[in-house]
């Protein structure tokens, strides 16, 4: 009969550091927040496809699309929930983290204290605050989805930047003006932060 | 200015069929359910162990400890927290696997129901239920975690194999019995099954 009693899990497991020994990059958390439509999305893909094209293909991209239609599609726009959501989000980047990959993770996030309670369950070192700045007018002259138009008719309430509001990074690791830059130019920015 | 209209996440986003056709491994969510004490992570450890050594080195572990402790912190034993529970580790699943990763889970998962919950949101092929086979005297015996005796001495109510319910799988993939293998011999059957 096998002895199981004396195996347990930690002596197989594989460690983050060997995770990242063997792979060669660092698992960071690359946090983009900003207001809706100031290209987070834009620049988070660009960035991946940089470090992809660079052969480095353990990346992720966590936003609102892939999490709000599975794992949080239980939350709405409170409060409350947008803690929660927020939250979830930091918990899932630190599974990923753990798993030695880049996770890019877009989110409005307009409160610093969500923010910074992402950045405490992270080591430090892993997580950078990267502050997609733009111009709200810029952001409604874009509007992508066409939520601002909604947002201006009441058909959206608590809409980041119109009845609701966005708290700017007070140290960030990054800023990327974007109504200046090309997402190109961005995602560069990025790349050298990372040192890739 | 740069247009950032019409470019969108989808255009550059890395496909599910991108990373597996690179990785040159599928993205399974290998799901090892069975009692306390089966030998459910030993197994997914030495799996984990094996693909490791093949150079297959994007995989991960989900399991209760590193689950409750972060993203499912705020949830009890109640059924329903269970449910929610099982609900969010396939939440994250799905995640992992759509980064390309192998994603072994390793939980009680007492409920068929639950069980087939996770499954349906998988595409098909990509859940394998393994059915950690182990008679409960035999995983008493073992105890690893001494659980079963502070079940029995009422210390820990709603203890699976004891008072609460364990549901075997009807037609699982994969049948591993714990109790005549040895860890490598199982593991080995998670390996022919991969056909890795």
């Amino acid at each position: 009969m096998p002895e199981l009693k004396h195996l347990t899990w930690h002596e197989f497991s594989i460690s983050k550091a060997k995770r990242r020994a063997l792979s060669g990059h660092p698992s960071v958390l690359l946090w983009f927040t900003g207001l809706s439509g100031s290209g987070k999305s834009t620049v988070a893909a660009a960035v991946e496809h940089a470090l992809f094209e660079r052969g480095l293909q353990q990346t992720y991209v966590l936003d609102g699309d892939n999490l709000r239609h599975g794992l949080n599609a239980d939350l709405g726009f409170s409060d409350e929930d947008r803690r929660e959501n927020i939250r979830r989000v930091g918990e899932v980047a630190k599974l990923f983290l753990d798993a030695g990959l880049i996770v890019l993770a877009t989110f409005i996030s307009p409160f610093r204290e969500d923010r910074e309670r992402v950045r405490a369950l992270m080591e430090p070192g892993e997580f950078a605050e990267i502050y997609v700045k733009c111009a709200l007018d810029e952001c409604q002259r874009r509007d992508p989805k066409g939520l601002y138009q909604k947002a201006q008719a009441g058909e959206i309430r608590d809409f980041t930047g119109i009845d609701s509001p966005y708290e700017e990074p007070l140290t960030p690791e990054l800023v990327l003006d974007t109504a200046k830059e090309t997402p190109a130019e961005s995602a560069q920015k990025v790349l050298e932060y990372l040192k890739l």
